[in-house]
């Protein structure tokens, strides 16, 4: 491989990553401090906006716009845990409005259980602990006593439910089983931590489902994959790709394995959902009854996911679906001239365009905040990404008129007022559609289809995902990812953060397979495997390290 | 007081307690060792229902109760922690939603902070820290590392919110900041625990507002004062005395603390929605805001005090708005003579009937499990509380109706079909109503105003709350609850759940106050006082032993 001029050497990749992690920890530093002057604002229409560009050092452009958007604060106490402040909930909240009305109307019932794991149940569990072990938080004591028994905050619940599953499930008749939770894990990472993507702590909802017979769990993993897909594609309008896991990739001990897909054009990086739910061993029970168990998890990552895709270098910029603040209005013209009762009067009028629009649902509010200019307002919106900027002057009072600009596109214009309630509904919901659009073309520009193994290795570093017809062994998994790689050691920082060309690492197998691959005449792409071709499967050249996955399956006796 | 001959004696009163507490043990070991025969039912019609009565060992009846109705699941593997099972996590998401739609309204907005606190931050909040030092759950290892400054799990997050109130509040245009969080909170306690009353680690909300001045805070306090009646009331149909508490009983570093207060009639308890919410020093920062601050918070314990009030010596009586299943459809008169094709048309007949109140919102299902008998199902759906249970069998066919049975009274009747989808929904919201009037005269009946000192302590053994005229010295406070007590040792075991001579505590003083008290005029009750009493306050003979309250107000420079 070190013949292929299209490959870059390992010491310039180590020192490209070097470089990256430091401009990315400089940067991350530097958001945390710039927070100080961002947050209450300042009185001129400097230093607020986003100081890296998105193309130039994508880490730190990230960094800084979930920060300086206010969707986040560094929890500066602890490190590796975040505060997310209520824009960032309010989309949470959308999405689990959205999946908990879906999940119930499929039967699927609400629980809460305990965040504590005893070291007896991780016992049980040893196959799934031991993949958890080395992050696993620790309680050991309670007030200034010893507890007898150390117990860990869970970093995934299978240990704390399924002992209560072999209990409540005692003939067939109890089947299906299908609970569901909405809570928040640990997972003490040493690798370095990043707002939404990599937490210490997150929220996710975790179901765990025990079925009859393995049909009935798979129809229950199409259906919760297509839920997934409509989370991110309903609501924050990034498109993905449905599909299984290969064997390798799929979760130790299960059965198999879907996930969707997405794909960020700034790093190349096709990026899933996480769901890190294990196999675990049967409790032993006579006779024991035999059941397909299904495992799925969406968590707090896709915020981060939605940040990627869609924001610019002048910040966030939001679809309408989740965003908090639909509209924002914006009073302009109001100088030294103007008298009281004549801005009085104006302000009144943004008051009943704010009413107007309230009442057709549109999430709106107008910034009168005196201290600030208009233009520091603009820059401070689009920073958080409000997807409609609306401004409203005495010229346009008199036109009976506001001025619009998308946030999206940038694009400005105006609207009659006495339209509005139609014309700004209809406004939103083309932003959110252009958005999915513009995304979703973007993906399928950087879906490389591939047939010849010399064009793999340029098309990772040019930051595609591939897709090559592959014999879908785990040995030429691992041989495809060895030829593509070298034997660097593997870099520190957040892997969702940067560039490929770690080696060819698979994210799928696509449900909706490209045409062309001919069963028993097409070969695996792998030049040294002699294998014929099974599927289409689709790879990135970043090396995820952490399995990550959407539904998943397994049979368990309980 | 030794004279007074209303009072038992100290060794009576010691030797009933622990005789209470020995039952109380027993019972609720009973009642983990009967889930099993419990959950997955039997076949034949004995050992499912309620084995003691509410009147003669409330405490055992409660844990019974909640447990064989399949509310909670005891969590073996760690004591002191509770599994919340659908029908209890379905009142938990009514109550959820109607209470974030209200404080949504009032643009309260959503934040998720993280689980932890370091010890630093406890260093700063001091005096909060000290009442939950000896209950913290402390993290000290990652996976095997110790961790450099162990962290604890929250009990309350003050701690955790007040360092970024001081840096997000910049100056008073900041201002009001309103956040609230849904979580849990784990508080190690020492004493016995009890399912939904007192537990290692609960559900809540808590709210942390800050306001510029006194008046906007108050404002606050009483709006969210009556949502948490509002919660009482009209959902869960448990009527509340809204008041304030007492200097003596408000919250350590408590502007001042309001309240609701309920009654339980089997103990003669009066009961609190929990809130610990501590004052805490402020953050220094020149020049400091001064600033109101609220919080306040309401958990899963109110659904305890639900069971308790309405719960019957057959189990779970739910008031229909926050009950997950309204209706249960049993069919009846199926028997060997029964053909396939009769009971196939039965069966569609009661699947009709279902969806026919389905469409009308009412969350209603059938039982045709084949191998329970109708008697066994109707025991099983009255332990767990459904409001209507609905008997359809051929001769019902014959008429064209349905019989009828309410859960809250044993009513029975029946129902024309052609006009079950409105005389059903109209039941409904009459058993709802019968509930909550039937709690309210318990209420009012065990809410005894009294002018003469004698009449307290018998009073209060007959299990009453008693309202008496007061000076609210604080000393004078404490002198009447050594007049009523004596000196026992405090009892173990659950507080909630016991009866009362424990001394006499103050409950809170009522808005709404009594007739007959003359300003300047009428004495403060305590025959050992000479003040003039200031206002009625209420009070019921249990030491409640750990604070709760409602909504609270500090100050605080930020």
């Amino acid at each position: 491989m070190a013949d292929n001029p299209a490959e870059p050497s390992k010491s310039a990749l180590k020192k490209a990553e070097k470089q990256a992690k430091m401009a990315a920890d400089k940067a991350a530093k530097a958001a945390k401090q710039a927070t100080v002057a961002v947050v209450g604002g300042k009185k001129t229409d400097d230093i607020i906006g986003i100081t890296v560009s998105k193309t130039d050092n994508f880490s730190a452009w990230y960094q800084e716009v979930v920060l300086k958007a206010e969707m986040i604060e560094y929890y500066t106490e602890i490190s590796g845990f975040f505060i997310l402040r209520p824009s960032s909930m309010y989309i949470w909240n959308t999405i689990r409005k959205w999946f908990q009305e879906r999940i119930e109307a499929m039967d699927v019932e609400e629980a809460s259980f305990p965040m504590f794991l005893s070291s007896k149940s991780l016992e049980k569990e040893k196959d799934h602990v031991e993949g958890f072990a080395p992050e696993l938080a620790w309680v050991t004591k309670a007030g200034d006593k010893d507890l007898e028994v150390p117990v860990a905050v869970r970093p995934t619940s299978e240990a704390v439910m399924y002992p209560y599953y072999s209990k409540w499930i005692r003939s067939h008749r109890d089947l299906p089983l299908r609970l569901n939770q909405w809570n928040s894990v640990v997972r003490w990472e040493a690798k370095q931590t990043t707002p939404f993507l990599r937490a210490r702590e997150f929220l996710w909802q975790e179901g765990h489902t025990a079925h009859f017979t393995e049909e009935l769990a798979g129809e229950e993993v199409l259906q919760i994959l297509e839920l997934y897909a409509g989370v991110y594609e309903q609501l924050l309008a990034v498109p993905v790709v449905r599909g299984r896991k290969t064997e390798k990739e799929k979760f130790a001990g299960g059965y198999y394995t879907t996930t969707v897909e997405g794909y960020i054009p700034s790093n190349g990086r096709g990026i899933q959902v996480e769901d890190p739910t294990p196999k675990a061993d049967g409790v032993e029970k006579s006779p024991p009854i035999h059941v397909w168990q299904n495992s799925w998890g969406l968590s707090t990552r896709v915020i981060g996911v939605m940040v990627m895709i869609h924001g610019d270098d002048k910040g966030l910029v939001l679809p309408p679906r989740i965003s908090k603040l639909q509209v924002i209005i914006i009073p302009v013209g109001i100088n030294k001239k103007t008298t009281p009762e004549e801005k009085s009067k104006h302000y009144d009028q943004l008051q009943e365009l704010k009413d107007t629009l309230k009442k057709e649902g549109v999430r709106a509010d107008y910034d009168i905040r005196d201290s600030y200019t208009p233009a520091w307002k603009f820059n401070d919106w689009e920073l958080k990404g409000v997807p409609i900027r609306l401004e409203y002057g005495p010229r346009d009072a008199a036109e009976k008129q506001v001025s619009y600009a998308r946030r999206d596109t940038g694009e400005k214009g105006s609207l009659k007022i006495d339209s509005l309630a139609s014309t700004v509904p209809a406004l939103l919901e083309k932003i959110q559609n252009d958005m999915y659009t513009k995304a979703e073309a973007n993906f399928r520009a950087h879906r490389i289809v591939i047939n010849k193994w010399e064009e793999v290795v340029p098309a990772l570093d040019a930051k595609n995902v591939v897709l090559i017809p592959h014999c879908l062994a785990e040995k030429c998994e691992d041989k495809i990812k060895n030829l593509t790689t070298g034997t660097q050691e593997e870099a520190e920082g957040p892997a969702e953060l940067k560039a490929p060309s770690m080696g060819m690492k698979s994210l799928c197998i696509p449900f909706e397979q490209p045409e062309g691959l001919v069963k028993g005449e097409t070969k695996c792409l792998n030049p040294e495997c002699t294998a014929l071709a099974e599927k289409w499967f689709a790879s990135d050249g970043v090396d995820t390290s952490q399995s990550m996955r959407t539904t998943y399956t397994s049979v368990r006796d309980i």
